[in-house]
């Protein structure tokens, strides 16, 4: 055969593998460093993970649905499951079928379906900014054009900001980076501009039940059916997750919309991995149904809320000369802003990475690159002594930059 | 608020979603029909899920690995399940690692990976014609130009073939959907063609383990591998699943390639839904080292062969006046072709449909929507006699048309 042929090059790959950022290698190479604190990711507490409930539930599932979870199941999800969910999240005014509801890998395989049926190369996106990195990631291979939205910016004009986009993006619940609250106010303008524009908005919510200080506000999608009766048809594309709840190694997450957007996300569904496993999707549906994840939310809330509180006492002790930042009410992040205009924050991350902490460098979480003096830090996955251990170190490279 | 203001139209979805072929929502409409004996589909039969030992093994992996499956985990694969498939598709000349193996949510997002790594707006895929359904679905969004390739003609040119596309595209083992056996010769010019070329080659291979009456040939993979010792890194792009092996449900497929070629992959997966589930991984790990997938693999091959020597005997009694077929040697197909050039495939499965069988026309197989004097039919869900009821009504509406 032709083995001493020498062989030719391979055919190029698509062009957005090159304009991948880096950030997310960053994290795992630092992985590896030993001892490394990590407040750079957003990982939940694996301590609360309800093993052995979930061990159970595991094994009954595949006794009592054989077919349902070893068998393809519908592209659009078990019933089951998608009932339940549509029973936890409706409202009075919220009224959902199953026709409302798809089943996804995670809610990043909701982002992924929502770019893949809605753009094409240029289209333009309205998103807040800063901007949830995984969901950039998601939409990279469809190529498509940021508007960046600030959602707090006094005398937002949210007509002009959604006028034109494909969709409009929002995390109004404890936002990625910035664990940002978004207001009422602005709720009910992206809303009524949702509606006046017509351009979908997409309200990703993973941190929709981690409250820690008050009662939570309406959702988008709750305001939006508010102003049309009957099953919803109206311009919110909601995206939930048990990640937060439970447990992000089931990879439930799912999209409340209209059925016009249902039907098109299956069709991506469909085409991209067929459905999601029944095994999962009926542990969660039993984990919803027996009232587990009900029960351990308060311990879930209880355990954040004292974690974001070491975190902030500590940083309040180490860093109050170098860095501002808000307490955020909810949530997995902290967002602290450099003083210093000279200093950079790619470099601190990088400094910090020498001194034993990683935290997650603000730059990257913007679709234009700026956003270059702040950094994200995670007070969900480290206990509080750890917590204060990673300030320390934090403190230690800001006073060597 | 603005309830009253009638709404804009919602901006347009992407291209693809117009172009998408019916017959999916044929066969689901199809499944609604009271008594009808579905032949279309390309389902394993249920009965063979080994159900109380997955149960079993469902509660013990959550037990056991409460981190790997409720934690987030690599985008690549548990590590676990990565070893078990290298350990188990590694031969004499095919030298596997880890960074030779993708976990893929069922060989369809494998499909859908490839698509978004390799192929740009009008770039060429070169496949084997008829098509895998599902893979043309797969890379839709994709927007690809195809080249098909016969690869049964005499005297293919395989590396005119493949010259200049981002990939080729082959299920050499009992094609989807024409059953068909790629001969070891064929297999040799598409692999040579693909070192001498560079052009990477796609190597579906969902049923390479359903062969029935003569000893498997050797994969594709192997043959490149045997071209250049050491670990694998040549241009063969191999895609298993575990969905006809023991359970579609697990949802587990994965890839063996290059490194590089993983490395691009597992950022289109890392961007898509993060990772696959810990649960089903570990079930399918579990599955594969205890020896369970091993033992039920005799008794799949039983009753698929009986069932496959239950449907041609049916055809051969009541079909051999309108229809030609060969039988094939493995697999879950017959590919059977009208002989009366007048008569339309589609059609036919119109009528048969009608008289309560539903059977897959050929067109939909084919890029350029070409080979429309056949048809596919399954022989694994069904078993005899409802294999064999479905022929006579078959019959009955050839016998209208």
């Amino acid at each position: 055969m032709t083995a001493t042929v020498p062989e030719p090059g391979r055919p190029r790959m698509a062009r957005w593998l090159s304009t991948t950022n880096s950030v997310t290698a960053t994290f795992l190479a630092a992985g590896r460093v030993q001892g490394l604190i990590n407040l750079a990711g957003g990982l939940p507490a694996p301590e609360l993970y309800p093993a052995d409930a979930m061990a159970e539930i595991a094994g009954q599932v595949v006794r009592d649905h054989p077919a349902e979870t070893l068998g393809y199941g519908p592209a659009d999800g078990l019933p089951a499951l998608k009932d339940a969910l549509a029973g936890r999240l409706a409202t009075a005014d919220l009224h959902l079928s199953r026709d409302n509801v798809l089943i996804t890998g995670g809610a990043l395989q909701a982002l992924d379906l929502v770019g893949k049926v809605l753009v094409e190369p240029g289209q333009t996106i309205a998103v807040q900014a800063p901007t949830y990195l995984g969901a950039l990631d998601a939409w990279r291979p469809r190529d498509p054009v940021y508007r960046p939205i600030t959602l707090d910016a006094p005398g937002l004009d949210a007509e002009a900001a959604l006028a034109g986009a494909q969709f409009g993006y929002a995390v109004p619940n404890f936002s990625n980076p910035t664990g940002h609250l978004v207001g009422l106010p602005q709720r009910q303008a992206l809303v009524a501009a949702a509606h006046r524009t017509g351009t979908w908005l997409v309200e990703d919510d993973p941190y929709g039940t981690l409250y820690y200080d008050a009662a939570p506000l309406p959702r988008l999608i709750e305001l939006s059916a508010a102003m049309k009766p009957g099953p919803y048809a109206g311009p919110v594309i909601y995206i939930g997750t048990l990640s937060k709840e439970i447990a992000p190694g089931l990879r439930i997450g799912w999209v409340i919309a209209a059925p016009e957007m249902i039907a098109a996300l299956t069709m991506g569904k469909l085409a991209g991995d067929m459905c999601s496993p029944g095994v999962t999707q009926r542990m969660a549906a039993a984990a919803i149904r027996c009232g587990l994840i009900d029960r351990i939310q308060p311990q879930v809330i209880a355990l954040y809320r004292a974690r974001r509180d070491a975190l902030c006492a500590a940083m309040a002790a180490h860093l109050s000369g170098w860095l501002d930042w808000e307490v955020p009410v909810g949530g997995m992040f902290v967002w602290a802003t450099l003083r210093d205009p000279s200093l950079d924050s790619a470099r601190l991350a990088a400094l910090a990475l020498e001194a034993g902490v990683c935290v997650a460098p603000g730059a990257s979480f913007d679709p234009l690159g700026r956003a270059s003096r702040s950094i994200r830090l995670n007070f969900t996955l480290n206990d509080a002594d750890r917590l204060q251990e990673g300030v320390r170190r934090l403190a230690r490279a800001l006073a060597a930059a």
